[in-house]
């Protein structure tokens, strides 16, 4: 079934060669290079200075997508040098995969604690039962999600302070202790996003990087192929990386996923087990082999694979597994701040489970998502 | 479709009248006397003094599932009066129907703690990844369901103390917040199972106790029937009966219900709103007319109604929606409890979201069994 992806049945499918592979490599090279020069001209660097106003939070804004395509490139050639290494030179693509695993890991760390903020407040409101939430958090959580490249640069020491975030009117749908957790949460993971964003611009300015950057620009005009690999076919490699996933979808425990309310998710919710929960990791391994399967599908198709509605929403819920498990984790370690009052703690307690939960919805909608059959697919 | 558990079809079912109910009243009324009997003999009513051992645990067994059998008594009088009011002599179903819901309430109150209590520490257990539950407590939480009856007067000091219950072996398994909190609702739980099994030895030595199984003894050799009827057919008010359910169950929020991991139930779970949160009531309704209507069908097919699947898995998702509500309740209680440590507060927030997702996988429960076709009916 989920060979159809490949879609063996295509005649062309064998002709796709090492040539195309370097094309995509190329691309997706020269895809990074535009990302980083993009970055550096809006100041994603951390040079421009206190910039202030609507043209910093644009700036800020460019950066950051500026630093999702600088990411979004690097996991691309790291995956496909994965996947088809036979047909590159080992030496090369050895050396080259752990450096942007570094890169992306890096420049990555910003973006996911931030959103991990958002999602924890966000979840704090909806248990809160504020019906709606009030427009001024919306605005924080965007402007936060959006000014974070610059502001953290900027605005730093605002950030990295006490209390900070929503104003008391946004609490005004908040209990107390809903409230206390919220601004906990946000110190924590503000000082941590801060924290990040310093480290990617260190990162972004070190030796490392720029021989990182021109390792790239070497693979954007040429790709050390193999001498036999122009010439070879693709096919095999892809079913390979394919294989891979299905093997690892195989282990997953589908049968109890795909029964609502199986209450899996929460056990060792109060164990004293290490966060995250073992039980997660699994689902990420799966999350990662997907994503392999979906750029080898695009150098499959010289860059743009037909949209797969199975893969699409099966990798949406694997998403959304990994950034529940780490919200959970997130208030399960705030709740072992000292000091913290017990309203606080009851109010942690309560969105751990609730995120917990959320896993456990995570891995119903990917089994649903999956058992799809590939008919499904437009 | 709901209909059909009345089996219009059935040429006999007009043919039920008065004289059916007459028959009903009389049966329930002597099972009533009979359980009463029963209680009375085994010490129920507390005079027993401190008997011990086994001899004790029989008899405390024999006097909780005489209790049951009371109150299973009671409520089909008191349900059968309320769907066939039009038959009876109204001054006199009127009069009784009150006193009958007081005794069932009181006598139930002791076991419904009781229950809580083993709920809510078996949630702990599995919380905490207790991978199967220590013996000891399956033991104790079982001899604590059985010994109940006699234990809270023979041994209720014991019971009243500090942090009783499961031993320290037992909470092994435990961190240090879950104990905590489970020793702080055994405790508070445990009072109030007490206390409550105290009211109920005082109701059944009351005279007001006494003049109810007066009523009922009446009521075992004669109903005040209406003159006319002996010879009215039952089904018409059996048929209102189902209606009443038939139109609850559609107002509830079926749709939302049957889509799994809908986050409905914890919405709130935060808020400042009183617990149990009323987004329960109109379900706790439900579960109330579904019984009538399963006794109202007791009363058409001479007492023995045939098994009908679906009401019975709907209402016993119903019970277990009312379960979790309240245990759930019993949590966000003690996590009010003065000077609790943030550890075991904690832990009682997660138990909270636990159970108010046990609350969402009930009302899924619910919709599931709910739109079987009746087909479904053996």
């Amino acid at each position: 079934m989920a060979q159809q992806h490949l879609d063996p049945t295509d005649p062309t499918a064998e002709a796709v060669t090492g040539d195309a592979l370097a094309g995509y490599l190329r691309a997706q090279a020269t895809e990074f290079l535009r990302a980083l020069r993009l970055h550096r001209e809006r100041g994603g660097n951390g040079t421009g200075g206190p910039a202030r106003g609507y043209a910093a939070a644009v700036g800020a804004e460019e950066s950051v997508d500026a630093a999702r395509a600088l990411r979004r490139s690097a996991r691309r050639i790291s995956g496909s040098l994965h996947t088809f290494r036979p047909l590159l030179d080992p030496g090369w693509s050895e050396e080259m995969r752990p450096e942007l695993a570094w890169l992306s890991g890096t420049l990555g760390l910003e973006h996911a604690y931030e959103a991990r903020l958002e999602r924890l407040l966000l979840a704090l409101h909806r248990l809160s039962g504020a019906s709606a939430l009030p427009a001024q958090t919306v605005d924080a959580l965007t402007a936060g999600g959006r000014t974070a490249g610059a502001s953290a640069v900027t605005a730093a020491p605002e950030h990295t302070g006490g209390p900070a975030g929503p104003a008391p009117a946004e609490r005004g749908s908040l209990t107390v202790g809903a409230a206390k957790a919220g601004a906990l949460l946000e110190r924590q993971l503000t000082l941590a996003r801060t924290r990040a964003h310093s480290t990617a611009l260190q990162a972004l300015g070190s030796s490392r990087f720029h021989a990182v950057a021109d390792r790239v620009a070497v693979l954007a005009s040429e790709v050390a192929l193999t001498p036999a690999a122009p010439a070879t076919g693709l096919h095999p490699f892809a079913a390979a990386a394919e294989e891979r996933l299905t093997d690892a979808v195989a282990a997953l425990p589908l049968i109890t996923a795909g029964h609502p309310y199986n209450a899996e998710a929460l056990v060792h919710g109060l164990s004293p087990d290490p966060s995250p929960h073992p039980q997660d990791g699994p689902w990420h391994q799966v999350r990662l082999l997907l994503r392999l399967h979906r750029y080898a599908r695009e150098v499959l198709h010289g860059g743009e694979a037909p949209l797969d509605v199975r893969l699409l929403s099966a990798g949406q819920a694997l998403n959304r597994h990994r950034d529940a498990s780490e919200a959970a984790a997130a208030a399960a370690q705030a709740a072992r701040t000292p000091r913290i009052t017990p309203a606080t703690a009851y109010a942690l307690g309560v969105l751990h489970a609730d995120q917990r939960h959320e896993v456990e919805a995570a891995r119903f909608a990917f089994q649903q998502a999956w058992q799809r059959q590939p008919v499904d697919v437009p």
